[in-house]
């Protein structure tokens, strides 16, 4: 069988391949750069339509990863999908709470998801700057509450749960926020994109 | 703000409304709760359209989990995303060597992709009977060849790589096996998709 092995070239080619069947659609340089990340992960040109970007989301994202920041994420799969060697590179780190035992116990008591828990306590970390939600519509909507209440102020959020319960509202609401998000609005969006979006960015860093 | 914090609450309604939202179209029992998991995971109602489930696979992949086998991946993403609890229980396990530094070298001295020097190691391993390839064409299309000349024998592949270069086409070299198979057809797929077959099998073994 005959195929591309060569993943750089696969990648090339691939992003070649976007670009041309976005068409006549062009987006400003940095803001195309997340935009066909998110479709090269999903092979939906939907997210060319939904993908909201905030004016000031790229140049705040940039900033705190350039001082090396933390990022706190919903979904161990978000997590498993970002860049180490890139994140490294500019002593950024990623975590997630969501498997914390302590965590889970918590929110067996409160009856409220784990997801919620975790983003309380991520919250509470200073140095904790980037907020990727790519799961929970529960830890976006809290994330909004304690912005609402000052407790927190994010250099960006980037909130694109997925789902049918609650992730379009939840967007919804991140977007009436005077914070830097990344969002997509609707029912789509998830981990991959969760991922692809914070790879974009450390790609813009290269 | 008022929205539903409980999480098996927020399952039970998002399947509702997946069923409502497919209408008058129904599948066999097992394979429509794999769809409608794909669906759940994706927010995508073209997964209904595309995804194809060769006649033997659930009874093979539940018969091989059953015993308690390993499954392979090309994705840490993908590996992140099934459900350990449920996999210990069956005393099932899922391993990836995209990330092995071995695998590493080996892929860069031989121009090739790290996922079919993975691919290679892992049809080496006779416990290995699920493959899941939630990434890499260039590893499905491998797993093609070595499945020809009888070198491998899986319970069930899981094909569902995603993107624009080399995805459909392994899709399609999939399906004309003999093997018993899961894929979505076209350029659609992914890490997220392919966790959640697997763990859509996994949960009708509870």
């Amino acid at each position: 069988m005959n195929y591309i092995k060569q993943p750089m070239e696969i990648e090339k080619r691939s992003f070649e391949i976007i670009t041309e069947e976005l068409g006549g659609r062009t987006f400003p340089e940095r803001e195309g750069k997340i935009i066909k990340r998110v479709i090269h992960t999903t092979a939906d040109f939907q997210y060319a339509d939904i993908t909201l970007i905030h004016p000031e989301a790229i140049s705040e994202a940039l900033e705190s990863l350039g001082k090396g920041c933390k990022i706190y994420t919903d979904t161990k799969m978000a997590m498993a999908g970002m860049n180490k060697r890139a994140l490294a590179k500019h002593q950024c780190e990623v975590y997630t709470l969501v498997d914390d035992p302590q965590v889970a116990l918590e929110a067996k008591e409160r009856g409220i998801t784990r997801s919620m828990v975790g983003m309380e306590k991520a919250m509470a970390d200073e140095n904790t700057k980037i907020f990727v939600i790519g799961n929970a519509p529960t830890a976006l909507f809290m994330l909004c509450q304690y912005m609402d209440e000052g407790k927190v102020n994010p250099s960006l959020v980037v909130g694109v749960p997925v789902g049918f319960v609650g992730a379009s509202e939840s967007k919804e609401e991140l977007i009436t926020k005077s914070v830097p998000y990344i969002t997509t609005r609707g029912r789509k969006g998830g981990s991959t994109v969760a991922a692809a979006i914070i790879n974009a960015l450390l790609y813009m860093m290269e």
